[in-house]
């Protein structure tokens, strides 16, 4: 073991691997304190050739390793969980190249995502990933977990947003798979595997991302809908009225909308009454006029339809903003609300409306009093159904209904042909889910794969899989 | 052997058998001529529990498979090389389920695109693939080599316009991963491991394809571009001012221009004086007053900055079918010229012009009098680099130089990080390539993939790999 040190000191010198007390934490612990693992060693390579090297040495060791990104992850897939070598990316956050004219930028794995939109800014275009840890969060993790956020409707998740990868494989090699191809259909897609197997098939060193025009105009509106059946027949409407312009379109409840107004900076609502259900629709375009008599139209005539109830369209970029706070700033708001047990489930877009009421229903009769705060992407199928302690029950009464409410929620969503994990991927959290949801076709072909390019098991031991 | 053809055909009847030697011909030659092979069966299974069976048995028997669809692909994948059992889908053409709220079509394999086309057509939606074959090609298909064509640019291949397959494994097991789920972060992504896989994985039997609004509006220009960098600048600014509102974008090259006025339906250029370079560009939105308006200030401008020579708007959908013509024409217009050599080449979309001097500038070289007649995506860097004889020489003379052409141009794409297959696939005319250029790394993972997942080797074997 001590040789095995010295040669990873060896290759990543002093200044590579953490080892004050302090420091060390911020690895191990992932950030809401919900997940904690010992490592026995944390490097941080600074470049792709000593990814290489380390792995090289850690395959011929058998020593199992946990890839980290900004460890901004949900389901705990960047934590150790048995005492293995932690090989951090954040080192490794250059800028590789940026080509205007064929709208891709290269980067290291360890590059935060703000990064990468700040850089696609300066040349006038847009990097259209966006969330909320989009300031931490590194392109590395987000290509791991593959990635959504608020903008999937228009321009998809991690996985279409990229053209090639480089990866060091379990066996410590090199794959440049950094093409910068539009199309390239010469065997089989691996860049697609790589994507979301969450590190427990190699370690992405860098990508090369796609970049798209910066859309010249922008609508922000905030609705209140008759019911979820409603939001998307309003979204339908909308994408067919401007040709799909559709960027944005989340769904909130009015308790999300409660809590963010009485704990959130946002403190009154920018429609006059309270209703059940708001949407916040984003529209983007290359003419503000234009746009802005879509928009009208389109809500004008859901008006009529009795779609929806009330329409505010924001007047400028500040109170866009403002709109979108109201939406961003839900978990935040809810955590003053006590414990919040927090799912993140897929249903075909259509079943959205009978799942919110199939899920409501069962869970109030699990847990009496339970406050339901369902919000997030309506258009993509994809539900955070939150749910917030009774007022008159304990914390510890209600972390107690953690696996009960979760099992609930998610085989209704499976009876739907749902996903328990629409974006947050498995990790730890979600491997139950995994062995009880998944096809077991599916299951098989995932650990041959698994088996085939990781036959000693040393690429994120633990997670996803048994 | 007589007991397996027994079993065979207990399996799927005699109608599933085809024995007449005039029927069993269709399915052993690719339409142009260009393979030819024999299978030892042709088995034409009617749903997805009879290509389960069939393939158990081919596994117990160790009796290797060819998937067949429309036999429309370019490069062989579909035709036997070695008595293998073509097994074809073209009885399977269902239309399963179509959900217009929720914007998914599911089909079995068999069903033929433009019937896809059609069925979305009637609920007022668009499933958006278009290209030359699809009046014969099928979906499992084009999904085993993730089809492009000319809508690639706004909509994607066919990876991109799919959601969830149904595969039979080369196990003969059954993998439904029917998703109609937009977002589904559980594990390895193995849809897109099958895209692409030209049959060497399983054999795709189904599966749930996207559909969008249909857009309200439509632009179709022939415009003279002042060459290919120029043609690239156009495009950019097209998409900036149009909030990337173009939908096809296809380059051509004065001899192939030539050739279709001289051999095909289209009898004069709707532009008034003959240039080098010339662009189809097609814009898509939601009123065509805004974006007729949006095109002629894009035209206006590039006019002035000399990008482009001259445009024309079509008037009606009547004209704008004609300016398609002068593209769709192209590939049969260049028959009449003699021998044509074809690369399906891409590099990244920056680096087109360059590539279009070498490689004419290369291949003049090895072939005097040569006729460069490139023509294709070139918003995807995809550009179909197609050759025609020389007048003066032999088509025998022109054959000849075949594989010392392809090598030239394969060589000049490559070396600046580009594709020797943009959107054909590698079946058995791409091998030698693939051997050739693919990174050593990836080819081993591909490798591993396939022993892991057909270790008896049954599906599609000598295609890709050798």
């Amino acid at each position: 073991m001590a040789e095995f040190e010295h040669k990873l000191t060896t290759i990543v010198g002093p200044a590579g691997i953490v080892t004050d007390e302090n420091d060390r934490a911020r690895y191990l612990t992932e950030r809401r304190g919900r997940w904690y693992g010992e490592a026995s060693l944390i490097v941080r390579p600074k470049c792709t050739a000593e990814v290489s090297q380390i792995v090289k040495l850690c395959s011929k060791y058998r020593r199992p390793i946990v890839p980290q990104g900004g460890n901004t992850g949900l389901v705990g897939g960047q934590i150790p969980t048995d005492q293995e070598i932690i090989v951090s990316l954040e080192r490794m956050r250059t800028i590789r190249t940026l080509d205007p004219e064929g709208r891709t930028i290269t980067v290291d794995a360890g590059c935060v995502l703000a990064t990468v939109q700040t850089a696609a800014e300066n040349e006038g275009l847009l990097f259209p990933l966006s969330l909320a840890s989009e300031g931490t969060a590194q392109i590395g993790g987000l290509l791991a977990t593959n990635a959504g956020g608020t903008a999937v409707l228009r321009y998809g998740t991690m996985r279409n947003l990229v053209l090639g990868l480089e990866v060091v494989t379990p066996d410590g090699d090199v794959w440049n798979g950094l093409s910068r191809l539009h199309k390239d259909n010469t065997g089989y897609h691996l860049q697609d595997l790589f994507i979301g197997a969450e590190g427990t098939l190699g370690i992405i060193t860098a990508a090369v991302c796609k970049l798209v025009a910066k859309p010249g105009a922008t609508i922000v509106a905030f609705v209140s809908v008759a019911d979820p059946r409603a939001a998307i027949a309003l979204l339908n409407l909308a994408q067919e009225s401007s040709g799909g312009s559709v960027s944005s379109f989340e769904i909130m409840s009015e308790n999300a909308l409660d809590m963010v107004l009485k704990h959130g900076t946002p403190d009154k609502s920018p429609l006059s009454n309270r209703h059940d259900w708001y949407v916040l629709v984003e529209m983007t375009g290359n003419d503000q006029q234009s746009l802005q008599s879509v928009a009208e139209a389109v809500f004008a005539s859901a008006l009529q339809d009795g779609l929806i109830l009330d329409a505010a369209i924001a007047q400028n970029e500040r109170q866009g903003k403002e709109f979108w706070a109201l939406r961003e700033e839900i978990s935040e708001a809810q955590r003053h609300e006590g414990v919040s047990l927090k799912h993140d489930i897929c249903v075909p877009v259509a079943s959205i409306p009978i799942f919110l009421t199939e899920a409501t229903k069962a869970v109030t009769a699990e847990v009496e009093g339970i406050r339901a705060v369902p919000f997030g992407h309506i258009g993509d199928g994809n539900i955070h159904y939150n749910l917030s302690q009774p007022k008159d029950m304990s914390a510890e009464a209600f972390e107690a209904k953690r696996e009960p409410v979760a099992a609930i929620v998610h085989e209704i969503a499976h009876g739907m042909g749902g996903s328990f994990s629409a974006e947050h991927g498995v990790g730890v959290a979600k491997k139950s889910e995994f062995l009880k949801f998944k096809d077991p076709t599916a299951h098989f072909m995932m650990k041959k794969i698994k088996q085939a390019l990781d036959p000693h098991g040393i690429m994120n031991p633990g997670k996803i899989f048994d």
